[in-house]
């Protein structure tokens, strides 16, 4: 140790001084942005920034947001807009930029959804909302590939196993299959609608039963193949992927406690309308049956028959038929109709019109609603 | 059954009909766009198309793309660019959309990073990509939240297990423990990088040894603070984190094989760095080290006195030491000055200068050329 290149002490002392220039400031790293954008301001208000000099409009897109929605300039061209006060949630908004739609250049949160891409940004809640990242036992999420006869090949599902899960390893656990909307994929539960953070927090306050959620693909037929009018089975399909492979897959790998008492399914929008579908066609697989800003099927159709046709069955099977739609939703008429059928038909169905649109705050609300209701008093 | 409130034929026409108009036409879908980007062309060249009447300027932020990189616009206002050809690789850019740094707004496949986002092509390759998603068998990956003294709250990481992991339950496994880069986050190596189709692919192809693939958050102080100057301390917190939380997790919840030759560490640019840093300051725990385009450290600095100061006692603990570096790549300098070093003092490594710079395409390739030496021969 002695033929070391300089003395230990002024090798300390050296070694402290670089290793903080170094590790601080010579990693690969862009310039900082002259702007920021979104700022929350201690009102709920929110500001947006962006530094477009050669611009000549910006205009922000956001539905929840009021009217007022036309940026202003400034003379060294950062052009700003402030909106609000807006109630806590998570919202997504694209710019508007001379015509062009996109994302906010400044925020990196973004949603990546098929049909466009959106910038996020979240105002916090004074009182803890529920799905924020809270200091309590957090669940673990599983990412698995399957194949399957209806789906194809490479078939993408998570699953959201709940805290103690490994601790307890003789525990058999009921299973939600929560299933995303139509411009969406497997990955939308967790990383727009905090699924996993939902379940953790209301674990952890003991007002739902640790359980396992499984988030499957809903698209079996490719959503730009539906865009262009290709497979329109898609609903079909997707149900027999479901039952066929995904269930037997999460039934051999985790410990799922079986049988419709055990067993729930829901969704929001297009996966609103396959969980009616699939509790419809299989009354005996789900107890358990959520539909969130549904497309809703037509009763006429026949895609809710195993439904509507034998009132006695569907309550005889259904522990929970839980359907809920925002008062500005484009498909409110349609839950509306649908709803005028259940009750028509005698099937017992609770049905709330709430606050909102076709959007993710209200799909976090309901999932924080729908949970707590599931696998009580089961068995 | 009699009751049903039409015939059932009729009811079954009515529903296909209907079923196939409703569940194809009626889910919550916007208008299809009016152009599409990026097209691969056959030959390999990539055509870019944004519609922007009100405009003025229009140009591909991509440093693999050449120089002719203004787009064209025509009477309709649809603005096109066509690169290349350009090898088969996946690729990120942005747009200069008057003067303002966006995304593509026609493509939805975005890379999330901390330092600005970016959008993605992928070049496919005639022959097999070593990232391709193959019919292979596939592992799984866990996300999991932890919290350690050193790294705070909810710190989280990412475990690939191989493939044949839930069926060989007696097996265990080493494990390579994967770093970032600074921009990037615990996501990156498999959203971006395809980790874990490298992974599937080299062990279908027998290339490579079955192992766990520990992916952690590599900045315990937030990037965001480090940007303002704050955290310089980031390596070593990462460090302990690692040694003090995030391998006791791993060991405790999977079949991890422990002990330095069943253990590697490699990661990119700061992960590189990092890595180097851990390995230096505990060669008592990884015996296999990777550093790819990485922020070597200073010599003199000290970071890496573990390595440099006792060549023998690091040439008995290492089994690999791996250096790759881009041509073109802003740190080569850097990591020329590291490998002179490991020379001069008789550091036994590999070093490899490659074609490419600072960005993913060489990185899975580095992945996939670096993982195959892995555990080989070890124990």
């Amino acid at each position: 140790m002695t033929d070391r290149p300089f003395p230990a002490i002024k090798a300390l002392v050296v070694a402290a001084l670089l290793a903080a220039a170094f590790f601080g400031a010579l990693w690969a790293q862009p310039r900082r942005a002259q702007v920021e954008s979104p700022t929350l301001l201690p009102d709920g208000r929110i500001r947006f920034e962006v530094a477009a000099p050669d611009a000549r409009t910006l205009r922000l897109q956001a539905p929840w947001a009021g009217d007022r929605l036309d940026f202003q300039r400034d003379e060294a061209g950062i052009w700003s807009l402030t909106i609000g006060p807006v109630p806590p949630a998570i919202y997504s908004y694209t710019l508007l930029l001379d015509g062009v739609r996109v994302l906010d250049p400044h925020n990196t949160a973004v949603k990546r959804w098929q049909g466009g891409n959106a910038s996020l940004v979240e105002v916090p809640a004074t009182t803890p909302a529920p799905y924020d990242l809270r200091d309590v036992p957090h669940g673990v999420l599983h990412a698995h590939y399957y194949a399957s006869e209806p789906g194809g090949a490479n078939r993408r599902l998570l699953v959201y196993t709940p805290p103690g899960y490994s601790s307890e390893a003789d525990r058999q656990y009921p299973v939600l299959y929560l299933l995303h909307g139509s411009g969406d994929d497997e990955t939308a539960w967790t990383e727009v609608g905090k699924a996993n953070l939902i379940l953790d927090n209301l674990i952890a306050a003991g007002t739902a039963e640790p359980m396992l959620v499984v988030m499957p693909n809903g698209h079996p037929v490719p959503w730009a193949s539906r865009r262009r009018g290709i497979g329109s089975d898609n609903t079909e399909r997707f149900r027999d992927d479901l039952i066929q492979a995904a269930m037997p897959l999460v039934e051999s790998l985790y410990r799922a406690k079986r049988g419709a008492a055990n067993t729930a399914i829901a969704g929001l929008s297009m996966g609103g309308g396959q969980s009616l579908y699939c509790a419809s066609t299989s009354l005996d697989r789900f107890a358990w049956v959520g539909a969130f800003s549904a497309a809703a099927p037509d009763p006429e159709s026949g895609a809710a028959r195993g439904l509507l046709a034998d009132s006695d069955r569907a309550n005889t099977s259904l522990k929970l038929l839980w359907i809920a739609i925002g008062r500005d939703d484009f498909l409110l008429d349609r839950n509306r109709v649908f709803q005028a059928a259940l009750e028509a038909a005698g099937v017992e169905h609770a049905y709330e019109v709430t606050a909102g649109g076709h959007s993710w705050p209200i799909w976090r609300d309901y999932l924080a609603d729908f949970v707590p209701l599931l696998f009580r008093a089961s068995e």
